[in-house]
């Protein structure tokens, strides 16, 4: 019996391979630098690479192995296994990537969109464990999601669930690069609320943080860090994105009725200034019932939440072969 | 083996109840106005008698019935088995409609929101058979929604999930009758049209549907009426609500990436002067993934469609049980 997984995460900056057994131990973890230099044959040179000195590290054979999950950033189709031209690895074009990997490792592929992965992880070894329907929302560059019930992961029938980012909560607002208009994630990520800030202080709004800057473009941390210093202008940007959010949190109580919103990404290292505006708009303008179910916490995992993740799948994937 | 099950449709103005076989056909279906002149009790007691008459014209005694399906307006928790004060049954207060059918009936009895159970009529019998993953939005004097994926109905922590109505769109839009701002039901429901087509008939727009309100309120099918005749007004009112659902539709597209979105409810009677800006606003503002995957349709099934669920709904607790 084939019981070991291989766990890819695919990202933007960082390629992470670990092996896992049934219990989702990692063994043979490594990582390096995603390859942006050779475009989609190189990241996939870099994978097929980082697998066999995984494998090697973990003392497994490829034959040993029944499964290899790949969190990757989207858009994808995971039933036809093509990545998207991911907007920040735009000279790979369409990648099928499912195919790619299968002809060189000769092991079973999955394919799935990162924020749906790291939801996973979380679901099952996070701070989801133990719930029936978890929200997840990653607070990060962008604003990616997943939703989990009874520990299957919402997938659509393309397998682009989840992209609770690109849900309209401002039919007058911005156009988002996605095409749509005033997405979430034009609103409330890390980037929405970096670039707000800055456009203020090229608007010539006074902000302690043009003491730090010193000329290059404020980020969402320097956003956050100015307005834990109370700095007026920096602490309405922050508070209007949280709020933004919390709005983004309410829609998704009324629709999935939740038992847990899951809230990760760089964004909520923030803490109490992203976290209480949430509670507070939730709390506010979320129908009584499904309030009374919801709870409201940050992520558990770490950076390795994309390789738990991969793992969660692989197995998942493995299990429903079986059935 | 009870194989046969009762369907129950309570609404504001109807009662409808019917016996259901394995195959869902129905018989002994009977109607009656809701008596809303006896508060609660005089609600328990007419669907009592209902059942009572329904079994006896079907020829089926109650010890022959597995279990018993009520479709209700919401809130409620279908948990706890609770409807919490409908908005158009106030008199009601807080019902505990499960145990007081089991006490009076001895049947099991589970209760659901009305627009969940016409989405399960609709997947298995009507617009959605034989899809994967199906959203549901009924149009009416609110926005109800429902969301089934694989046959399974979204329930979520307490069974309010598909509260579709009660999404923001317009986070600086007015405040909805649940509390909420700028929901989608405020801005495309048909009293959202009748009122908005109202105000500006009494801020002094011109209209040809003065000819004949003669001084009574303007209803969402006036609008509709009116702007098929090219009144100018009542087309741009129409249009505005029309564009605002489809960016509802746009938000259940990413979130739910489903096969299909079936319309149904008083408002879809209006035809191309709905259905046409609405997969205007999809075709314009969806991610090209979703989009390619998914049909935009009409509910098919009249005004049955909650019998038909609540039986749908019997059946796959029946068969729950026997797994």
């Amino acid at each position: 019996m084939k019981e070991k997984t291989i766990a890819v995460d695919l990202g933007g900056t960082r390629v992470r391979v670990a092996i896992s057994n049934r219990e989702l131990t990692l063994a043979g973890r490594i990582e390096e630098k995603t390859d942006l230099s050779g475009g989609a044959d190189g990241a996939i040179e870099q994978i097929v690479r980082l697998v066999r000195r995984s494998t090697q590290a973990a003392g497994v054979d490829l034959s040993q192995i029944g499964r290899l999950a790949i969190a990757t950033p989207g858009p994808l189709n995971t039933r036809l296994g093509i990545v998207y031209t991911p907007p920040n690895l735009r000279e790979w074009g369409d990648l099928p990537l499912r195919d790619r990997l299968e002809e060189r490792l000769s092991v079973p592929v999955t394919i799935a969109n990162d924020a749906n992965v790291a939801g996973l992880g979380e679901y099952f070894y996070g701070a989801g464990r133990g719930t029936g329907t978890m929200v997840y929302l990653t607070v990060s560059t962008g604003i990616g999601g997943a939703v989990v019930v009874e520990g299957k992961l919402l997938e659509g029938a393309s397998g682009t669930a989840g992209e609770i980012g690109h849900m309209t909560i401002d039919r007058h607002g911005p156009i988002c690069a996605c095409g749509n208009v005033g997405c979430l994630e034009m609103l409330a990520s890390g980037t929405a609320i970096g670039r707000i800030f800055q456009q203020g202080l090229d608007a010539g709004e006074p902000s302690v943080a043009c003491q730090w800057l010193q000329g290059r473009d404020a980020t969402a941390a320097d956003c956050a860090r100015a307005a834990a210093l109370e700095d007026a202008f920096a602490a309405a940007v922050f508070l209007d994105a949280a709020e933004a959010l919390g709005t983004g949190v309410v829609n998704c109580v009324h629709i999935f009725n939740p038992d847990l919103v899951v809230l990760g990404g760089g964004v909520t290292r923030a803490g109490a200034l992203l976290f209480d505006p949430v509670r507070r708009v939730v709390e506010r303008y979320t129908m009584a019932v499904p309030l009374g179910a919801v709870r409201i916490v940050p992520a558990e995992l770490g950076e390795d939440v994309g390789l738990v993740g991969a793992a969660a799948l692989a197995r998942a994937e493995l299990a429903g072969e079986r059935r």
